[in-house]
């Protein structure tokens, strides 16, 4: 048998804004061997989150770096083809830190998570009932805690996360106002992911667009941009308001982080902002699985891919997430999933 | 007998940054009679917050902005004189919204508490187990939460809010560093007010003094002054930090409240930053009062006043806040209170 070769994408040189073409590299090697207490995963599909941009900073966070020579860190999911591990038999599908590549060595750890089975549906294990649906499921039900008839933001509303966390908010009772980039994606907020309303921020006074859709002010903001669009939202907060703190998008290019000059709303509303990462709910995550995939199969939580196809296409579909290239979870299909959900 | 006159301070014009001579006038007029369901206070102490100096700005805030032909709204103490209120007999000592005047009519609301006897001492009432202490404690025990031998830290260390606030810190186990202006207030902070350690914002490299003397990170941050300095201390934040929002004194002269471009630190610490506003727990301050008089007692709360004397000083006293004058709580004395505690 021949062996089993891996393509991977290992980083060169770290990038400053858009990733270039001499910033990583498209290697070859041999696929590894499961040690003891490892299996190897091919990777189907590969999870395009700006978390990855961020990995590639040479910047402490709540992973570290990834270094030159390493491969690109990325959440994905895939399927078990040979295991020395007891936590996953050959066809078990996982969702892990594949990396931009197409095969990886996983262990019985935090990072690694069986998907139960026997059909799994992939794309909706990457779009809900993963790591995406987690972090809008405990970002707006812990943090956000949306009341019915309060209203709800949600920035980068047509995004993977933000599609998800705006429905939660939905089911929840809130009038949802989402804001997304282009007359596109504002549709697909309405009209597929069923928001009351979606601010267009490239076209629409962003100010003004707040008081017609949020005359009562807004009771909950989950952020995925910071910049200026926090700021805005946080000079429309109402009193007691929620602001979810779930990523920087506008920022993480460039590493700079305007200060929202809003932030005294929180004093004079009371309000609060609290930043979330749902790596830290991990442990909880079953508690978030089961409300999202009943809800997904009863239809009323809808979800949406923009799928690459190829290892090669890795470095556009990220910097794709910053020149707004998507509808709903960026994916990279790396190979066929043997088993349709 | 004579009539009854009572000396005020009206607002004449909106300050512009500090109060200048014509913003306000000095008025005598006879005080009020009581009607049914009030009573008249003989102002004893004023107290002098930063809050006043807000309400004089034509902003919409908690408490609409003082109009012009107004008195100056401000929070103090006095003693019943006259009643027609069940709530209140004559000799009674209350906390009320006094305003900068000689005489005010207090009713059965939200903005009058009676002080329990016989013997009050004002000063412990005005800077202890009032308002000012109520602020403190809810701020550090509601939202703080410190846990022992977390790093507390407080800025306006050496104000009414900020001493007692790091005092409390440090009853709960807490290691607490303050940040105060000039080495006469950075020694009541540690040796009056038993503080850990306490940073000289004008002489110290505040980022560099932040790292020296919270190396762990900071667990709370009790932020009376927003601006530059509760930016460097997001900077320095330890992962699940809990940051109250008391005060913006930096920009309440100014109204400009520039961002903090460091609250990315939240996002990437998962930590939060709360506004506060004691009003909200105006219910509960008698939850706050008891274990606050029983420091004060034991003497484990020390609290101090910078005292100015006589009506004509309330304007110096508002100023006098903006330029550092205090230690402890400002106050204006304008009668003898008839019983010491």
């Amino acid at each position: 048998m021949a062996e089993l070769m891996n393509r991977q994408i290992v980083l060169r040189r770290r990038p400053s804004g858009l990733v270039q073409p001499d910033d990583t590299e498209l290697i070859t090697t041999p696929a590894p061997e499961p040690a003891e207490g490892e299996a190897l995963v091919r990777t189907t599909y590969i999870g395009i989150d700006a978390a990855a941009r961020t990995w590639l900073n040479d910047q402490p966070g709540y992973l570290p770096p990834v270094q030159l020579g390493e491969v690109v860190r990325a959440a994905g999911i895939g399927e078990v083809v040979a295991s020395r591990c007891d936590a996953y038999a050959v066809g078990d599908v996982v969702t892990t830190l594949t990396g931009f590549q197409e095969y990886v060595i996983s262990r019985d750890d935090l990072f690694t998570t069986p998907v139960p089975g026997p059909a799994v549906d992939q794309l909706a294990v990457m779009s809900v009932y993963g790591p995406t649906g987690a972090t809008a499921y405990f970002g707006v039900n812990d943090i956000g805690k949306p009341q019915p008839g309060e209203t709800v933001v949600v920035s980068a509303a047509a995004g993977a996360t933000g599609s998800i966390a705006g429905q939660i908010a939905k089911i929840a009772g809130a009038r949802v106002v989402g804001i997304a980039g282009g007359p596109q994606k504002c549709r697909a907020v309405v009209e597929d992911f069923g928001f009351d309303a979606c601010i267009d921020y490239r076209e629409d006074n962003l100010k003004a667009a707040l008081k017609q859709h949020c005359p009562k002010g807004v009771d909950v903001y989950f952020d995925n941009v910071g910049g200026p669009i926090l700021d805005a939202v946080l000079g429309r907060l109402a009193p007691k308001a929620r602001v979810v703190l779930c990523g920087v998008i506008s920022s993480y290019l460039t590493g700079e982080h305007p200060g929202p000059a809003n932030y005294v709303n929180l004093l004079s509303k009371t309000a609060s902002m609290q930043g979330f990462n749902a790596l830290d709910e991990w442990g909880r995550f079953d508690e978030a699985f089961g409300p999202l995939r009943q809800w997904a199969q009863e239809g009323r939580l809808v979800h949406r891919q923009t799928i690459f196809e190829g290892i090669e296409s890795c470095v556009d579909a990220l910097n794709g997430l910053f020149t707004g290239a998507n509808i709903g979870k960026m994916l990279v299909k790396v190979s066929e999933p043997s088993v349709a959900g």
